[in-house]
């Protein structure tokens, strides 16, 4: 642990309705570094999202050296916002370190047997699945703590532009990550130095049903 | 469209990073029926969230009345809570429609040689994929709306329980989803009439590496 997660440190700004009305990807940002208890204690209200089982799948690599910052961009087919922004962070699934960290994940209130029978359960269950179609799942949990991130992180005054166009090997080379992890999209981060566009959305009403 | 989304018929209870850290699964609810323009305008600022090449392939079916709520349990192997909310909202993917509908997702501002380009060669990227592949895809980026659906909903005084357990041929069948579409969550939603127990997380620090 190398530092407290401390929430008096995260100034709220707009409630989550603004934030999801007013966000935008930002790609221009003050390149003064971040607060570490900041990020950190944002990156903690990230990891309280749901996911299924509580496998909790995420992993986070907060990049914010020139030298890793200037090699992820390359990573990255150059995208400057990579270079602009006082830190990136490269949020991944790993199911193969989740299953292993079952035990620990599960509710401290829950009895040992029952915990017991829960891990492995669940551990038969994934292990029916080739590791791809295990990694997969995990990275549908994954971005359930995404969306946490870029609202969370809009909400609290920063910018963000989260970003798919990676080579992945390139990627998980670069930072020691293993082979199966997958990657849910390298999410530049800090206080926006531009507007950006308002995004378009289809229309609601378009994409719902009501019955 | 049935009604206008009304941002003011939603009454802000908590701050994003307060929801993130209160957030519990509710399985009891108050039964009386959900504002129509109130659940509305928590759909569309959920359909606000970001994905890649702003696909936005999210779309949602809210079972309210009795019998489909009821024939909803029992595709979800008789789960409680789809009878004990007052709505429960089945959030799925379907990237052959978000294709269809690329030009009218494209930004108005985009000159049109340039929207044709985009999606032209967007949909000739998909084409080489299987419908598999494409659906597993529209799955991952349909997660960061679902992401976005729990928070607000808990920031709104709305509480939730996501549901990954139910047999989907069923619920596609019942609701007239097509085959290939990709279920991420019924989501049964209503206002709490329970506590829910405080969830339990692995500690950030473990999850994340400062570089």
């Amino acid at each position: 642990m190398r530092i407290n997660p401390d929430s008096s440190a995260l100034t709220t700004s707009v409630s989550a309705a603004e934030a999801a009305d007013a966000r935008r990807s930002i790609r221009q940002f003050d390149p003064a570094p971040l607060d570490e208890a900041e990020l950190l204690e944002l990156l903690r209200l990230t990891a309280r999202a749901p996911s299924a089982y509580n496998v909790q799948p995420w992993r986070f690599v907060v990049v914010r050296d020139d030298q890793t910052r200037a090699s992820l961009a390359a990573a990255a087919y150059g995208q400057q916002q990579v270079l602009r922004a006082p830190a990136t962070i490269v949020m991944y699934s790993d199911m193969a370190d989740a299953l292993e960290r079952l035990p620990e994940a599960a509710h401290p209130e829950m009895p040992e047997d029952k915990r017991r029978a829960m891990v492995d359960s669940l551990r038969a269950s994934f292990a029916e699945k080739s590791i791809a179609q295990r990694e997969a799942w995990g990275l549908t949990q994954t971005n359930i703590a995404l969306g946490y991130l870029l609202l969370l992180a809009e909400s609290h005054g920063y910018g963000t532009s989260p970003m798919l166009g990676f080579d992945a090997s390139k990627v998980k080379t670069l930072l020691g990550l293993p082979e199966h992890a997958q990657i849910a999209a390298l999410v530049a981060i800090g206080r926006p130095d531009e507007e950006g566009f308002r995004p378009h959305r289809l229309p609601v009403e378009s994409l719902t049903e009501l019955r």
